[in-house]
């Protein structure tokens, strides 16, 4: 059976959609293999087959599976004898709360630090869409956001609390090994490693010692990708 | 083996602790009947024999156990037999991250809207105590805490975002059924509603509709509670 999966290409061949990140663990975490396919924001053309426009796309054989929920979703169900993604109903259930958490949450915060960041690190091609898709959601300039972003330290605190507690009492969100609720999470911290240098945790913060763990995994996957390591 | 839930007693015999309406559900998924020795916020000697200084305090036979996680995980390991309050070891860790999600920024709101109410209807003989512990840690007077709650719609609206969200897509927080996740934050409805007349949630929002579910189990055991079923 054949995987490939379209993923955001930013300039310089940086890879920073944190959906993408969250299939490409899911994919290590199940031992699967896909061929990536780098896509421009602009190359809505390569993936429109996929009936929208937003990647991550997975097809799968003769499936086309887009969301990157969706995705992990298709990938659990499709493999059920390699290593479980979720850990059971119930905690499938529970890891959509904490993706919920950190796509309506995290990300709202995150954003704010290093959209600036994002538009020098977007390829050159997609500049003018992303400024104004971009432009148009927040209703100010990538400039005005980006020149107010030390306003947003205090909520970026704030927002991880939750992940922060849970990790001094277990190794991993998902408990003493990781599955996709860290993958979840840790999408959004590649998405900062891989386009912005602009510093986000401490190195005492219980996140940063389980962001180490992430990065090393699979081989050290997520380490080695292109980006801006600062505090990692 | 005996069971003692000893948790707090308002006036007019409400019950409107969260953490102890988290160790209520648990038993009761559990199937097992505790008995509740109620307990003014003053009365701290009915149960200083636990070492500490807060309840719900849960006595199973010699063994004592205090804070409302501690409970939950005693409950499901003393009666592996029983169903399940986890559904496994991951879901176990993710419940635990959405307690501490519920915890740090569910209640932080929610406190700003009902304080005023629950000032209202803590026990008599409690009321100095609460007001001295509640003014230090706001630092301001519950009369200027309730006077401003209308400024906190908008964040209670957004801080509950993502179990609006997840629960669009599945009946519980924990999927199929209600597991203890959903006790979490269901005991965050039932402070509010055993202690305040306050409107939190419209009927077209997913969470008022699992609320209503939530009341209903267990042979409506919180939904049989004294309290200000406003808007339930």
């Amino acid at each position: 059976m054949s995987l490939v999966l379209y993923e955001l290409l930013g300039k310089d061949d940086l890879r920073f959609s944190p959906y993408a990140w969250r299939a490409r663990m899911a994919l290590a975490h199940k031992g699967l293999k896909a061929e990536i396919v780098p896509c421009k924001f602009t190359d809505k053309a390569k993936f429109a087959f996929s009936g929208q426009d937003k990647v991550p796309v997975l097809v799968d054989g003769g499936e086309t599976v887009f969301d990157s929920w969706r995705i992990a979703c298709h990938i659990e169900d499709r493999h059920p004898g390699k290593p479980s993604l979720f850990g059971g109903p119930q905690a499938r259930a529970l890891a959509r709360v904490v993706n919920f958490a950190v796509d309506s949450q995290v990300h709202l915060v995150l954003v704010r630090l290093i959209l600036g960041d994002i538009f020098s690190n977007v390829h050159p091609d997609d500049r003018d869409y992303f400024r104004k898709t971009r432009e148009a959601r927040f209703g100010m300039t990538i400039e005005a956001i980006h020149a107010a972003r030390e306003d947003h330290r205090e909520a970026w605190t704030n927002v991880l609390g939750p992940y922060r507690l849970a990790l001094r009492e277990q190794p991993y969100l998902s408990g003493q090994s990781p599955a996709y609720a860290d993958y979840v999470l840790f999408g959004t911290f590649q998405w900062a490693r891989c386009a912005s240098p602009y510093p986000l945790l401490k190195a005492d913060d219980t996140l940063y010692s389980w962001r180490e763990r992430m990065l090393d995994l699979y081989d050290g996957l997520g380490r080695k990708a292109k980006g801006f390591p600062v505090d990692g």
